[in-house]
Formats: structure tokens, sequence, C-alpha cells
């Protein structure tokens, strides 16, 4: 059942023992709404903890060190951030079928939950969860701030995607006024521009492998297992490197083509602007959002890489 | 003298045949500043045009494009993001001393014109200029909102840095609320996210030269002459490279040496947060910004990298 601010506050203001689930592969938004919602949870003198299927790494502990994440039986089962049980992990099994509330932004959402707060227009459930506790009238801690704010900073590459809300800006604005305490620009270093030695040295390896097609709005980097184990890359290494095919000017379409048994190619697509990747994703048996998806395609390199420029080339025509 | 909104909007309404002096080497928030002006002033009956001693960069072209810079005899000049008549290039001999109203945001503005509207707590001077826009009741067009906001984001980091008001939070959910035609994504990834491939080879190359010191917290890259012959890398080339000296995780302080002349090396310091590099660069015969600061060094580079060692090593204590 989709519901309203009144209801959720009804429900979070009467609510015992509850569990907040974060999705796997965690980031800032699940993290953040995890957290903030587990100090708003404080303020009305509920206990709670946050739990996620992966460990947290190391770049958000400045929202979790600290936080005691109570032991108890639960009493209630909240998810936030969570479009689909299945991104639960292994908390899908014990908590899948039991969430009683759900805070979401993901257009995407299941409706899974016997009652979720769904905002598919926000930024970030951070957005949703600050937009609750104003409504509410509950006190924002220091801690909760910090925790909404790295939300909604990461799910709109800090105020620069599309997603950007208005809204974000004026809760981000708002936050300043407040919160002379927060180190913005330090949540921001961390989030948007540091990075490991690994990471800067793939990258760099990145910018080696990247080959431009249709005058240069197409860009793809092509990576074989050969290829992999020659440069010592492992797979989960090359999570989120898709967005950097996108660097170059003329770029319209970046794709990360990772070939992931032999003759699989898993191909990552990125839009720079006005091309709908997922329509051409789905010409190849994938799809996605408009800004971002994928596909499989089987055959050598070069007969993948073939039947993505087709593809391109006939989206761009 | 400096002026409040009153005397700035009263001098613009009475103003004719206006001359807008934006600094050298532009950027997005002269630029912004610049044009954006132009339009208010243009809302008023006021014929204007911008100037600029270098060209503008082809990026900043949806600002410029199909924008009348008219001919006439100036009767007005006004200055905006300009400190110090200096940065005026070669526009500083014609109008250095005849600067009627200069509108800007640097705290080290030198107080040269006949009037000035200073705000040195504003991200930008865009900022100054919207919030005059406001002030006046002018109406501000879909192109003067482009400029402005393109302004506010080039100082802000795209709403990143520490420099980054609420106001400027504030200022960007006003125009997304009221100009949905504006693709504000689009401008972000011109102006944060796009390298030219050069760009993009050399910051790889970048990459490999990174050495850390005292356990990571200081970064030097250092180019010698030889290097930057030996690699085709020309000196303008290396112009905004510094940040990218503090990617790393655990960098405190990030340097980029360049031999400018044999035996002569150009430092610029960057901070990551706390630590002053103006005070380090002090100590080195050089100044700035506690987070961007300069100095020379004479010597061979190793040892220039001991001289910049030290330095640091001693802040750090």
């Amino acid at each position: 059942m989709y519901i309203g601010y009144s209801e959720a506050e009804t429900f979070l203001r009467n609510c015992e023992d509850a569990v907040i689930i974060t999705h796997q592969s965690p980031d800032g938004d699940c993290i953040g709404a995890g957290y903030g919602l587990k100090d708003i949870l404080a303020e009305l003198g509920v206990r709670s903890r946050v739990v996620c299927s992966d460990e947290i790494p190391q770049r958000y502990s400045f929202m979790t060190d600290g936080i005691e994440n109570e032991d108890f039986e639960p009493k209630t089962i909240i998810a936030v951030d969570i479009a689909d049980t299945k991104l639960m992990g292994r908390y899908e099994e014990i908590y899948g079928s039991k969430v009683q509330l759900c805070i979401d932004h993901h257009e995407s959402n299941k409706n899974y939950a016997e009652m979720t707060l769904l905002r598919p227009k926000a930024t970030a459930a951070c957005e949703v969860i600050y937009n609750l506790a104003k409504y509410m009238e509950v006190n924002i801690s220091i801690h909760c701030a910090t925790c909404l704010y790295t939300g909604i900073a990461t799910d709109s590459g800090c105020f620069k995607y599309d997603c950007t809300t208005p809204r974000a800006h004026e809760i981000a604005a708002e936050m300043k006024r407040c919160y002379n305490e927060i180190n913005f620009a330090r949540i921001n270093r961390y989030m948007f521009e540091v990075k490991t030695k690994g990471r800067m040295i793939l990258e760099a390896k990145f910018s080696d492998l990247m080959e431009d097609y249709i005058g240069g709005k197409l860009v793809i980097v092509a990576v074989t297992m050969d290829m992999m184990e020659n440069m010592g890359i492992s797979a989960p290494e090359m999570e989120g490197l898709a967005p950097i095919t996108l660097q170059l000017e003329d770029t319209e379409v970046g794709v990360l083509m990772r070939e992931r048994e032999p003759g699989e190619f898993k191909c990552s697509f990125r839009s720079a602007d006005e091309i709908n990747v997922s329509e051409i994703c789905q010409t190849l048996g994938g799809g996605g959002h408009a800004k971002a998806a994928g596909c499989t395609i089987k055959g050598d390199v070069e007969t993948a890489k073939a039947a993505v420029i087709a593809a391109v080339e006939k989206a761009l025509k």
C-alpha cells in the first residue's frame, strides 16, 4: 500500500525495536538513509539497528562510527532505498516478506512492503527521510543531517545530475544555515574526489583502452578476460567504471564491455545527455534506464563491438 | 567606495552604453557574470558589450553564442569578478583607471573602482549579480539564468567546495523551479566532467608520476623540463592540474612542481582540508590562500623536493 507522510509518521511514532534494512553493495544514500532514520527513531525513543548484507566500506565510517546497533528481537521491519527485496542480499530470506514500512525513491519499487512511502521524483531516499522528519517536526541532530546530506549528495552526483531536484538544493541550503559543525566539503571530498591508488592506476589504464567510433559520439572500452589477467584486474575492481567512458567532450554514448565468461560480454551503456541507452540495450536483449542500461552480447570481442557500434549508430540516426 | 545593492541599482538604471570587463584567463564565473549582467542591462534598455583580454574557450560558447556585443563609444565602464586591474590583461591600460562600477566576491578586491559592490562571502560573482537582479526586481531571462547558474556552479566546484554558501543552493533551487528549459545537467557535464583526449592522456601520465611521502599525507608530482619535452607536454597544458595531486584518500597536501627555468621550480600547493598551505608557502618565500598557494624553489629536482617535504613535515607536526 502506498502511503503519505502522515501514515508514515503514525507508524514510526508507534513502532518498537526496529530493524532498518539497507541494500546490498551499499552506497551513500542507503547508508545515510538507514543511519539518518535510526537517529530519528532515537529522537522518538525507539531502539533500532541498521543492517546490510555486505560490509560497509571504510569511506562511509563517518556515518557509522560510534553508533550503537542495538541488540533485540525485532518487532518492526523497515527497508530504506530498496526497490526490490532481491536487493536485500542475505536479509531477503529473513525479512523480505515481513517489511512493514519501505521508504524509497525508485520508480521501479515493487511495492513489496505493507506500507510504502514512495517519492519517485526525489533525488534520494535521504531527501524523502529529511522531508518526513520536517513533516514530523522531530529534531534533526548533527549526525542525522550529516547522513541525510551524504545521501542526497551521493545520488545527485553532488548536485550535478539531472535527477537533482530543487528540493535537494533547498535541503542543502537549510543544512548549511543550521549546522556550522558539519564539514560538508570534507564529505564531498570523500564521496567524490578521492580514490585508492589501485583505482587511480586502473583509470589511467582505461584511458589507454578507450576507442572512439562514429566521429567520437561513441566510446567503447572493451576488456577481455586475457586483458584482465595481463593487467592484474579483478572483476569487482571494474565496478563503477562505466561513467568514465563519458569523459570525452563529444561522446554521446559510452560503453564498457567486460568479458565475463569466455565469449560473453557484459556491456554497460551510459548516455551523456539525450540518447536513450535503455532503448538501445533493448534491441540487444537488455534494458535499464535512459541514461544507464546494460546487456549481454555473445561472441568474440570484435563481433561484440560490431554489434554495439551498429546498435548505437542506428539510435543516433 | 564600497556600495550596496541600492546604489548599484541606481547606477545601472541610469547608465548608458556600457562595457563589461571580465578577467583574463576567463572562467565560468566571469563569463557568466559578464553575459548575465549584459542580459540585465538589456532588460533596462541599456546597450552593452562584454570584453575579455583572452579568447573565450569553446566550452563557454553556450553563454556567448548568438549574443550581440554592441558597437558604441562606451559611456560606462563596469568590471565583474575582477579583484585587481592587473587581471584585465590588455584592457587594463584602456579601462583600468576608469571603472565606475565593480561587482565582485573576492576578499582581496583592491577597491580600484569608483563604486564597488563587494560580497566577499558570496560563492561567485554570479551569486552577487543574481541577488542584485532580484533586489532590482528585473526579469531574469532563461539565458541570464543559464549564465548565472554556470558561474555559481563553476566557483563552488558544482556545490562541492567549502565556499558553497546556503544562498548558492537556494539560487540553484529557485532556478530549477523557474526554468524547465535549462539543461543544468548538461552545463555541469561540460563544466566538470568532460575533458579533451590530450588532457585525459596527460592526467593518466600524471598518475604514474605521483610520489607519496610522510605516510601518504603528502603527494608530489614533479615535472622537469626534460620530462616535459620527453612526454610532449607544453607549459599551458599543465595549468589546472594541481588539484589532481589531492585525489588519493590519505593525502592532506598535494604539490605540483614544474621546472619553469632550468633549476627553478614553480610549486603549486593544494590542501585537502585542514592544513593551511599558504603558511607553508610563506616559509618557502611564497603565499596564497589556505587551500591553494604557491612558491618558487631553486635547485635541482631532488633539492627542491626535499625543501617541500621538510616544509610540509614541519606543518603537519
